[in-house]
């Protein structure tokens, strides 16, 4: 054994380095968000020994829940019981909540299924089925005037004929960039119920610091019950809990639906990102976040309500800066460009592709200055972080698009789309007008700051007004909180719309006809260009690297393999796993100040458990934003723990995937399990984990528990 | 509070950017190893608003005491206990062992005054006093024809007149590189006895692997008497125990003795470290610590016996790691560069000054050419980590030395000296032959394959012989290793041992000529120029940035503050302090595997203490090796840690000081005590800590604890 002592000298200019070293990623190991209809079969029989079958991975996928909201999960009971993290459940709990009852502070257990309360606009996809269309979709482009408009139309027509032929919803997925296309076929569940949540504070134990962390400690889940005709849905497809849970060195698997990679992103393009759009985000995501912690400081109550868009804030902030991180690294960039030229040595050995390829490199080059020229309005014309807003665009283009044919539709306005956005359109969930007026100040604020105030967009939107007087009059003057009158304008058409004297409303008129061609500007300039490019540029790849290559993310499902394995840091060893002896400490080391202060329940239960149980554990499992919830599976199919974050090193994979120090970080079976007997006393809920329901259906242990202390408190 | 997503953007290049922008070294606030005569009471006023009394540094510094093998210590009671750390009294726990009795591994509670071991040849010295012989110094030297003999004839003058006036141990110390001599005077202790040492497993939990990191979770400390006449040592100063211990954003001191650093080095030297010097010795040592690995597997004594080797080894190569890294770093370098830049234009404004710095970094730079032509001869010759060479070589030199006149003499064997240097030459510690024949062979075969086989040196050490026969000649046919032998040769002077028939005797004198020649060439051309050129440098750093700098580290007392504090790292906080839960999780993390594994005691007694006690803390205190088992003191002068490390960054204080990441690592007070107590069953040890005595002298609770054990024992 040689010493470990020369592997000090690794620093992180040698990791990064080595990145570049390691050639095109596509050969590294356990590299690969697969789609389910392109698995790695050969690759895990020739690494791991492991040959899985059809049905093995049928049964996973349709075992597998996607969160709408930008999550993943899974079915983890045959009476429904879907498993997510905590932070993809937030949305759900903090629309549950007030001020009275406010479960992310305190937690939420069921204790009977008519306790579990109803998500007020969650709405959950099973993937059923998908088939190719790239045939379709180019046939209909090629040799079109507009090819942008005759593929958009194409695939309306393609998901409105699933649509109505499967009743199921239907989209067309963009894979390679535009070197596929895809129809997934999607079951939708919206009766969606919260079963269990710990508190926040557990379930974020270290908060905004330990976010993109490990070592770390957070019990980061949530338990929802998926509902049909007032009654639990019993899926075919529910996974097994494993009795060990992760094990050092095992093969693991994590059924997801990762959000979004920029591997096979063109020089120029991740030029953009670094110089460009990276920079504008953080600067407009910390003015935000600014306000926001002010707003917070009023109060309580103010904290409260903000601290779901402030966690979106931080988290999305202390991406980007890995990300940037990445990006401004020289190595990291000089191999991207050295793949490149690879990539343009294979298209020349190829005549066809050759001629065809000839102008994409330059195609995309130019795309990028488009997009730059454009990047900060669309920016702050999405007024981010605003419901009210969002709520008021809607209306506005629902009702204009719904006079137009299906296919010449802007794509979220389709037939087979407009359910799940009535979801959204028509929730109840409470919005707050003060915390409103301060988002869509920041955006008035930002567009009149960067665009000027001879700018268009800034002329409709603030006419003679200062934003902060804008801001105001419209959040607090609109009636769109309330449900009922989004519902009437939308009953009431286009012509109900444009006569409306709602304030909010007004302004989202105002603005329409100004975004709808920056959109349009985006949609032929950059993305037109870029998907165009991106199917031939996705051929030079197969060229370059064999055909085994699966596609960046694209929120749609997708099966990654790794190792549960620890890493090196900060010159030592980091364990794969940690335990809850781990998070005492933690809470002892920083004197139990926020975010290191522990739940109540926890500092009265800490002698009720087995201290060394395996509390969070990492692998090497190819994962990204919108992972999060998923489960992470052994050979078997079984539990073995819950995917919940990434940790710093792991942030460049965005870009390059290795698996030094980058890895997975997961909340471990056994943890959720012990925490639901031994912490929450919610056996009844611990007990269904895996199988088929709970314990006697409907009349739980735990009721009974719960009725015999209603008893003792009365008696007491 | 603004985000602190942002911060994620900080990278290691960023970090180490930074200290270039800081400027010089000196302007940083925690910086400084001050010597007794020099203490920084105006940043401490102004700092800290602290202004120690001269009776206050009066006290610590009596109370401090240097290991001569390379720690430091501190009086902990009023009859003699010494506190250091486990790994600088590991060489003397190391001899005391056997195979049989393994107290590195079982670890050593004396239970009265009689259990207590006595140490072969271990040296403590206490700085009672100090003053500047620069002048007498420098006029010796002034127009000398040989310069470099004159000073140090002059110095062992000096030594020897102070020596025989005081009969304290007198040495005389370079300060700022030549800029300033010093004549320390050490009380000398040598009958030291270990009092109490805990599993090696334990103070050196996690071994090498988390050796120089943090978060840590090492019992770093061992307990020694010092006896004079055969009754415990009463100094007049020793240490009170705190109450409390370290507490975070606290203002600390450590008391200790670092042993070298290179923060005035010039770009020439920095440029030799890292070039020449460092990558020689990381060779070397990995080559050597291949080779005792490959020893150590043959079995459990083999292991045993190359413990302390394997360590030291290991240690040195992780910190020439740090070290390396930091010279690789260009932005460090540049930043070097331009200190020195502005340290010549300093210089240029003094018409004196520039006259007598003329010629001194092109002088320097020459030195660096000459070093670099004999530094792996220089290096070989040592025959590091062989006792038996060590022990030969000084025998050959002492008998021949000592019939030159005292002034005349190599500097280890002049009067003052003598007496340290017999403790060691005479020492009863067993000496391992098979592990000796390793040691030496590996030498040899370095010596070959770097020097060549028509090499001086390399023809008279192997004749016509390969390494490895010389080698199991020499180290399995030498009588040394038994002390009476070697006593006999010292007695019976040059002659006895010229005629020797002794084969390492007999390889030691073939060489010494040859050694010798490179000393006198190393002293001459390299420390001689570096010396008089340091001495006119030092005047220019003054000149660069005022006179309160303090020097580099000589392995002599200084003086470090500092603040109790966390710090940043891997996208997150590291607390200031770790609990004994951590030391669990750890433990449980890894499955208890090597170096994770806890003692028995410890799984013993988990339940029997407060887990929440802290175990390990940070400070920003300015330290280096040597530092090692420095007591952590407050503003009371009570202890309140034992400084046992720095973190993986800190290695860079080498040559710069920071304190973002950078920081001191020590054993906490209450550790100490809890674990004597509560797990050790050693009350007796843990209440006379920061006392007078222990509670009845003699006569200890403990002592009738164990009695009643062996009854019950005996009973069973």
């Amino acid at each position: 054994m040689p010493s470990n002592a020369l592997r000090t000298l690794a620093t992180c200019l040698v990791t990064v380095a080595a990145l570049v070293l390691l050639g095109p990623s596509t050969t590294r190991a356990d590299e690969g968000m697969w789609t389910f209809d392109n698995p790695p079969i050969e690759k895990l029989e020739k690494e791991y020994d492991f040959k899985p079958s059809q049905e093995w991975l049928d049964h996973l996928r349709l075992a597998a829940v996607r969160f709408n909201n930008g999550g993943s999960g899974s079915f983890v009971s045959g009476s429904g019981l879907v498993m997510t993290n905590h932070h993809v459940g937030f949305d759900c709990i903090q629309k549950l909540s007030s001020a009275e009852k406010d479960y992310v502070k305190q937690g939420f257990i069921a204790q009977s299924f008519d306790d579990e309360a109803s998500c007020p606009d969650l709405e959950l996809n099973v993937l059923m089925s998908m088939t190719d269309v790239t045939g379709r979709v180019q046939k209909a482009t090629k040799g079109a005037k507009d090819e942008v408009e005759a593929r958009k139309e194409e695939i309306a027509r393609i998901e409105k004929e699933c649509n109505d032929e499967t009743g199921l919803r239907c989209n067309v997925i963009t894979l390679y960039g535009g070197g596929q296309y895809m129809i997934y076929r999607y079951r939708k569940h919206t009766d969606v119920r919260l079963v269990f949540a710990p508190e926040q504070q557990i379930a974020f134990f270290g908060g905004d610091f330990d976010n993109f962390t490990y070592p770390r400690h957070d019990l980061d889940v949530a338990l929802f019950r998926i509902y049909e005709k007032g009654k639990p849905f019993e899926p075919e497809h529910y996974l097994k809990w494993s009795k060990s849970g992760a094990r050092d060195g095992e093969l693991v698997f994590v059924v997801g639906n990762p959000g979004y990679s920029g591997r096979q992103l063109t020089v120029s393009q991740l030029e953009f990102l670094r110089d460009t759009q990276y920079p504008l985000r953080v600067e407009f995501y910390t003015s935000l976040l600014g306000e926001l912690e002010t707003y917070a400081s009023l109060g309580k109550e103010q904290r409260r309500q903000s601290k779901k868009l402030i966690f979106a804030l931080q988290n999305a902030l202390k991406a980007y800066g890995g990300f940037l991180k990445g990006l401004q690294d020289e190595d990291l960039m000089a191999g991207k460009a050295k793949q490149e030229e690879e990539i343009k040595k294979a298209v020349k050995k190829d005549k066809k592709l050759k001629k065809e390829a000839e102008s994409v490199w330059t195609d995309i080059a130019k795309a990028q200055k488009q997009h730059k020229k454009i990047a900060a309005a669309r920016l702050v014309s999405g007024f981010r972080g605003s419901e009210l807003y969002e709520i008021a665009e809607n209306i506005v283009r629902l009702t204009a698009e719904k006079e137009k044919p299906n296919e010449k539709r802007l794509k979220e306005y389709r037939d087979t789309n407009i359910e799940s956005l009535e979801l959204q359109l028509f929730s109840d969930a409470p919005i707050y007008r003060d915390m409103e007026e301060v988002v869509i100040r920041v955006s008035l604020e930002e567009a009149l700051r960067r665009l000027g105030k001879n700018d268009m967009l800034v002329m409709a939107a603030l006419g003679s007004e200062k934003p902060a007087d804008v801001a105001a009059r419209v959040a607090q003057k609109t009636a769109l909180v309330d449900p009922e009158k989004r519902r009437e304008l939308v009953k009431g058409g286009r012509k109900a719309v444009e006569k409306s004297k709602d304030p909010l409303i007004k302004l989202a008129l105002v603005l329409d006809p100004i975004t709808r061609k920056l959109r349009k500007k985006y949609e032929k300039k950059v993305e037109g260009v870029e998907e165009k490019a991106g199917g031939i540029i996705s051929k030079a790849w197969f060229a370059a690297y064999g055909k085994s290559i699966p596609p960046d993310a694209t929120f749609t499902l997708r099966l990654a393999y790794g190792t549960v394995k620890g890493y090196e840091a900060e010159g030592t060893n980091v364990p794969w796993k940690t335990t809850f002896y781990g998070l005492y400490d933690r809470y002892h080391s920083f004197g139990g100040k926020q975010p290191y202060n522990l739940p109540a329940t926890w500092k009265k239960k800490k002698d009720k458990f087995k201290m060394a149980t395996p509390l969070d554990f990492v692998s090497t499992n190819d994962i990204i934003g919108g992972n999060s919830g998923s489960p992470v599976v052994n050979e078997a199919g079984e539990v073995v723990g819950l995917v919940f974050d990434g940790n710093i090193e792991s942030l460049v994979w965005r870009f390059v995937y290795t698996d030094e120090k980058e890895r997975c970080v997961s909340v471990h079976s056994s943890a959720i399990k012990r925490a639901l007997y031994d912490v929450y006393d919610a056996s009844h809920i611990g007990w269904e984990l895996g199988r088929k329901g709970p314990k006697d259906a409907g009349e739980k242990k735990s009721k009974k528990k719960k009725s015999k202390k209603k008893k003792k408190s009365k008696k007491s």
